[in-house]
């Protein structure tokens, strides 16, 4: 099945909780900001994205990813604001990354192929060019988005493809995640430059 | 002069809240997002630009932006979380955008080029491959992002440039001022992709 130009159902976002570091480099949880919802949500629907997964173990925070989604989708912010609603038609929460590849796999019947995002340089680490050529045989693909101090180190490891990190000017690279995820769905889907 | 690589000190930004419209196309003044300066300070610092201004008539409202550019110069912010003090190093407030045109004039002796981006194509819309040559001109250039419902249209049509909406997949396209600014900088001045 060839997609129409513009829409990558196919192509999945992660917003991962857990596990992450944190400043110290301890493994932790770290807690769902509503504005990460809604930015990668809006980020998503334009760059024509599937399903953006918000990962968190933690009940009472998917608890609150809910309300999010439930609010827009029903509630005064559906009146309010409709085309936030349109963009968080595809919001879910999962416990795990395991548990997103599971749904995946479950909707379109492929095990999507990973792919982390990285503020330091790996060794399997391939360009932007290298992954939009990857994308074109539209498969299932997901993109997982470390919150806090970024991915949990075997998160990396595992992962059929790493993205260069992005590089700015001279030492400073602390882009929010929600800036990275704008920069990096518009290197690999964006149009018409 | 010929700047070092990856340093576009010469390239400025404006986050405008004042002329902007509405979502009923009435012109407001729109309420500064903390975020939205933090965001902005860490994108622009992150690809090298100049002076973030945040433009706000309202003197509550200039009083809560110094008090953000403050906290992480000098106050908690700046022991708990170093790098955020050097991402606003170089934000400023400002009444209008002509304050801010003539603060550039002051500090570099040129009047800037004004860019406007916005999400509607304009008559006077160029690519981003176009403003990428006209910017290693290495001039004063101040690049105009508006919040809220977009920037006032006298704005711009008085600007030297309209940089082209960027476009998603169908026909969504309601990116946070966040993302823009993100995507934005990157398609501009981004390098090894």
């Amino acid at each position: 099945m060839t997609l129409a130009e513009g829409v990558h159902s196919n192509i999945h976002l992660a917003l991962v909780h857990f596990p992450v570091y944190n400043k110290a480099g301890e493994i932790v949880v770290s807690s769902v900001t509503t504005l990460d919802v809604h930015d990668s949500s809006r980020i998503g629907r334009t760059y024509g994205t599937g399903v953006l997964y918000i990962v968190t173990p933690l009940a009472t925070q998917q608890k609150l990813v809910a309300r999010i989604i439930s609010h827009w989708q029903s509630g005064h912010g559906a009146t309010y604001n409709p085309t936030r609603k349109e963009a968080l038609l595809t919001a879910e929460v999962k416990n795990s990354l395991e548990d997103v590849v599971a749904d995946i796999t479950e909707r379109s019947g492929q095990k999507p192929k990973t792919i982390v995002t990285h503020a330091r340089e790996l060794a399997q680490s391939i360009g932007y060019d290298a992954m939009r050529t990857e994308l074109k045989k539209e498969e299932q693909y997901l993109l997982i988005f470390g919150t806090g101090w970024g991915l949990e180190k075997n998160i990396i490891q595992k992962a059929d493809f790493a993205l260069n990190p992005i590089k700015g000017s001279e030492e400073y690279n602390h882009l929010p995640v929600r800036a990275a995820i704008a920069i990096i769905l518009d290197r690999l889907l964006g149009v018409e430059r």
